[in-house]
């Protein structure tokens, strides 16, 4: 099909593997600058019922079949598919408003999400279908009896309902992490923009790269389909407050428990420091970044700065250079090239912000900008959706109350002063839970106090100074490994994040029992469960051969003082509890001189290392080591070497395997234990 | 004050500093045996918003000053001051219808939990305010813009209203990670009980342990409380869906988003194992926990064993057995030490549990007890809730519904058959989410099977078997190092799970900046971050001189070939990539003979190690040992050793110091990268 911002055409939903236009014609959607129509949309007839049950039945168990390390790289294929056709993205994406800087957020910032949980899905977790999670807990003094926690995928859909200044990057931010744990999604974008999701997700079915059914579209209302969720179920939002409590309190979904994440209004501050004065980079960075997120996206990202905070003082100079900055905004229909910030998503959405602006201007006056009257390059002057960015100043901010709630989503911000550091963090926090606050300063003392204070009330806080001037990526950004959602006002949802936000679509469950048991579950072998010595040493059998549990136990070995003082003196490791026993003694740890720890471990390495080259290519690594007690002269040190974790990866001819190593003295006492890693061929001779 | 279990009395709540009865004589509490009045309840004219601003204002800023290792100190001394008092809480506890071992489940284990937050918050947190939450994440290949994850207490307060049937446990496992994480709380315990949570806490408050304002008690109903919270604040509620859903909907909290967690109805399954049929350890253990979980608190437990799946062909014997078991369980008032099970709480809790076995018999049939005639040896038959076990069959529940619905929250199960391990697993999860569910086998594979199918519809999964017989905590214990909660019926819920619990009342927030600003706020050392080197090797500064930064560059040493084959014939580890130039050619890692990985820590450590008796007592461990580029003879190696992190202990003249450790070669390439871990003076000389 060919599709054209030009043209009407009817939205089709994606659901139980058909594309379908609803049964009415629909409602027109307009070009933000133009009022052309774009699109029509509806969903009328659509059964969402078996929406739900088409992902739960055929796309779930497809997901789960497959490792966190397939999934990721479905990820990065379906993000490297998508970036080859970004152009027509960005012509789709002109109708909304944005201009090109606002499509590459969009369009080349939703896409780098995809492509950062593939990238980051395969470093960090295993190549497994079940993620441990915490240490294994030892429940019983002899051994018998442990838990470990372990995180399954859900099995149920994610039902993503989605706001309309993201069409791309609000949809992939979240089918990201939902299909690297494993669930399907159901993705409804908001309608205004939802032609450019619409024309994304045909080229992510038309890749054949996911599962079918592991993405469906609804174009329209959503019907009834919260009636149908459960328990295994999760529900995001991403919109105004108003919506997502009516969602939140749904009755199915507080009868069913459902998972329900919000992100909602947020009236996020940015913090001038006191030590950023006129004539400071700081200083020319804060107004840089402020007209900055006022004006991309014409302000509608829930990111944006709305309260500026600014010490008494800088105020005049603050607003002076915000304003010449902000009036130097060329406003315009973005397909002009000459255009820096596109009109709003739709009149309704001028008018909505016209109207919050009255109510900020009862408490502040407009210092830059005037709403009621565009001034345009280009686009429809009537039918467009334009307004210039407003600035306002609140001279009282302790005793204002709307430029603390209110919020106007549109390039609107209120300047205000503050006289001491805590009045700064208090007035922010008067947001009452932000997605996002920033600093401005070069003072280490400054930024410390204004961060810890804001943080409670945040889900991030950025810091901006010359240091990092170049390379921030900004007060409005979230990032695909850094937590996005804050508390309070802002919803209280939490997304993103790297693994914490696949995390979120996964049921965290304690696993208790005998150790042989727990380790037949989670894949890990646990202290106590069952070992395997077939005579063969382990480090002979490559990962086809090797299994979890297979152990060595070495030969012994003295350690001497000869040995001690040898090792000192090759290494030039001389401290002082290795080479004077009076000293040693006078140490609270130590009975007399005591071998090196790295002594230690290096004998360890003599005593279970096979030296003939067999299918152990390499130790690349050693995790949680620790000294448990001190090795004498004249201790026997053993060890005891058991396979732990075997990973292997799918690209290549080898994988990790993690050796639980323990090394005991004579009396059975455990001197050092740690793991050991290990690069093992997948096959070997 | 003198307490008496014989004389009804009027309960007081602590609120705002104060011990003050309600304005109403109040309703009266009955003893479940005797019907005797125990207490009268009610808090008319409390002044619930000034509870809530007494918690965040007074008690709020002294928990968040103290660190966490002082708040561990803190709740140890709680603890071992209420397990001096511990008969006081058992006298009482009898009025509830507890038995000694229902008294040591509730009073022993709530107490026990508080003393394991505070053996864990030690152990596992740093003594310092904030928690560093995951890795450094790069954001910049130059490293001048970097982020990491904090996390914060809430500034607010932790509303916990509680079930009758844990008075003790339901408010310590609560209160333990509430005040770990620095937020002070209120506790709302269910009527029926509440004269012993109310005895505990005024034991609390007498101690003087806890801040002022940290604990306060509401005796009665919570009256306008939740009108008054924000998003600062966190409701916890056990007890019923119905009521759960009332207070998660309730508009303030929606609203302001007020983190909200609640543990309901729940549907526990326990499965025998197709291999454990009559005549195994298994069958035996079996029978034993089935029959425990009805009986211990009458029943009357969250986690108790309500749906018991069995093969089909062992069904007869297990009901044979279990009835045996239940027949010998003699109940009656648990002041008599002949008693094995108590009343219920209440004669409305018997009605009601009544009501449901008429619900569950419409499906099954009753094999065992009869709830109608009450066999007692003591207690007042007609004023005591007594109830003896009642077991159900079902012989079809593919195609019932109630038994997997409806939960008699008493002494009451249903046995049901199943065939296949599908089956059972399918059946289970008709429970529609659940707390725990138990697995009886000795079969990994079975185990494997069963234990991931019912994973994510669980928090908690137990297996049973012979090795774990004598050390298994049982099926229905929750533990604190485990989570107790689960999705959808159990209401979505997460509690305990160790330092997990503790997060629950704190922000997570993403810090961004330049790395000497992210540093100057989380107290741990960044790479890209300010460095000072003052000429003093930093291992010659106690930890009352050493600063976050304080870095060493080292000497170098080139490795030869005589270094290799010297270090391989010391320790024996003579693996052929150190040893044979054509052999470790042939290696995808390597180019020709390598140095050992532990020949580099060692000369590393002969770099950067100063010999002589000083501030740095021992290095007691290493952490993330990564070698990055194989080291071949000619190589000159170099060390930086940077102190990344410093956490004095509260009880000793020492402390943990952490250094980055970064191994560089002639080239500049890293080599190796780890944490040194070392135990340092808090002064020297």
């Amino acid at each position: 099909m060919n599709i054209s911002a030009n043209r009407p055409r009817r939205l089709e939903s994606y659901v139980c593997g058909t594309w379908a236009a609803g049964a009415k014609e629909g409602a027109p959607l307009l070009d933000a600058s133009t009022g052309a129509p774009v699109a029509l949309i509806d969903s009328t007839g659509i059964d969402f019922k078996a929406a739900l049950a088409y992902g739960r039945q055929k796309a779930a168990p497809a997901l789960r079949r497959m490792s966190f390390h397939e999934r990721a790289a479905m990820l990065k294929a379906l993000g490297q598919a998508l970036m080859a056709q970004k152009e027509e993205f960005y012509a789709l994406s002109l109708a909304t408003g944005a201009t090109r800087i606002d499509g590459w957020v969009d369009i080349e910032g939703g896409i780098g999400t995809l492509l950062s949980y593939a990238s980051k899905g395969k470093r960090e977790l295993p190549n497994t279908r079940v993620l441990l999670d915490g240490d294994v807990e030892a429940l019983s003094k002899d051994g018998t009896f442990s838990a470990q926690h372990i995180l399954s995928p859900l099995q149920g859909v994610a039902v993503h309902i989605n706001a309309y200044n993201f069409p791309c990057w609000g949809m992939l931010e979240k089918v990201a992490p939902t299909l690297l744990a494993g669930m399907p999604a159901i993705v409804k974008p908001a309608s205004q923009t939802a032609y450019l999701t619409e024309l994304m997700v045909r080229r992510i079915i038309e890749s054949g790269i996911l599962p079918e059914g592991a993405l469906q579209l609804i174009s329209g209302s959503v019907g009834d389909l919260l009636d149908h969720v459960d328990g295994q179920d999760v529900v995001t939002f991403t919109g105004s407050a108003y919506t997502g409590r009516k969602l939140k309190t749904h009755p199915t979904i507080t009868e069913n428990s459902v998972r329900f994440s919000m992100e909602a209004d947020s009236l996020n501050a940015s913090i001038l420091g006191l030590d950023a004065a006129p004539g400071t980079e700081e200083f020319d960075l804060f107004v840089k970044e402020v007209a900055r997120e006022m004006t991309v996206k014409a302000g509608q990202k829930c990111t944006a700065i709305r309260r500026v905070f600014v010490p008494r003082a800088f105020s005049d100079a603050v607003i002076k250079a915000l304003g010449d900055r902000l009036g130097k905004t060329v406003l315009g229909n973005p397909a002009d090239e000459n255009v820096r910030m596109g009109p709003l998503a739709s009149l309704a959405q001028r008018d909505e912000v016209r109207a919050r602006i009255r109510d900020l201007a009862a408490e502040a006056e407009i210092v830059a900008g005037n709403p009621d009257q565009p001034q345009i390059v280009s686009g429809d002057a009537a039918a467009g959706a334009f307004l210039n960015p407003v600035l306002l100043y609140c001279d009282n901010p302790g005793s204002a109350q709307a430029v603390h709630d209110v919020e106007a989503f549109g390039p609107v911000s209120t300047v205000m002063p503050y006289d001491t550091v805590d009045d700064a963090v208090e007035l922010a926090r008067r947001g009452k839970g932000s997605l996002v606050s920033s600093v401005f300063t070069n003072d280490p003392d400054f930024a410390r106090e204004t961060v810890l204070g804001l943080a409670p009330f945040h889900g991030r806080v950025m810091i901006g100074n010359r240091q990092s001037a170049k390379t921030s990526t900004g007060h409005g950004s979230p990032l695909p490994g850094l937590v996005h959602g804050g508390p309070g006002r802002a919803g209280g949802g939490e997304e993103l994040g790297g693994m914490r936000g696949v995390k979120h679509y996964m049921q965290r469950t304690a696993i208790q029992g005998a150790p042989t048991l727990l380790t037949a579950v989670t894949g890990r072998w646990t202290e106590g469960a069952a070992t395997y010595s077939d005579g063969r040493h382990p480090f002979r059998k490559s990962l086809a051969e090797l299994k979890i549990g297979d152990q060595l136990v070495t030969a012994t070995r003295t350690v001497t003082l000869d040995d001690i003082a040898h090792f000192a003196n090759f290494t030039g490791d001389t401290f002082y509890a290795h080479m004077d026993e009076e000293a040693a003694r006078a140490n609270p740890f130590f009975d007399g001189r005591v071998a090196h720890g790295y002594l230690i471990v290096s004998f360890a390495a003599g005593l279970f290392v096979d030296p003939a080259p067999g299918p152990v290519l390499a130790n690349y690594g050693v995790d949680n080591l620790r000294f448990l007690t001190p090795v004498n002269p004249g201790d026997t040190l053993q060890v005891r070497l058991t396979c732990k974790d075997i990973n292997p990866r799918i690209e290549a001819e080898h994988g990790e395997v993690r050796w639980d190593c323990r090394v005991t003295n004579q009396t059975g006492a455990t001197v050092a234990q740690y793991d050991v890693l290990t690069m093992v061929a997948k096959t070997w001779g």
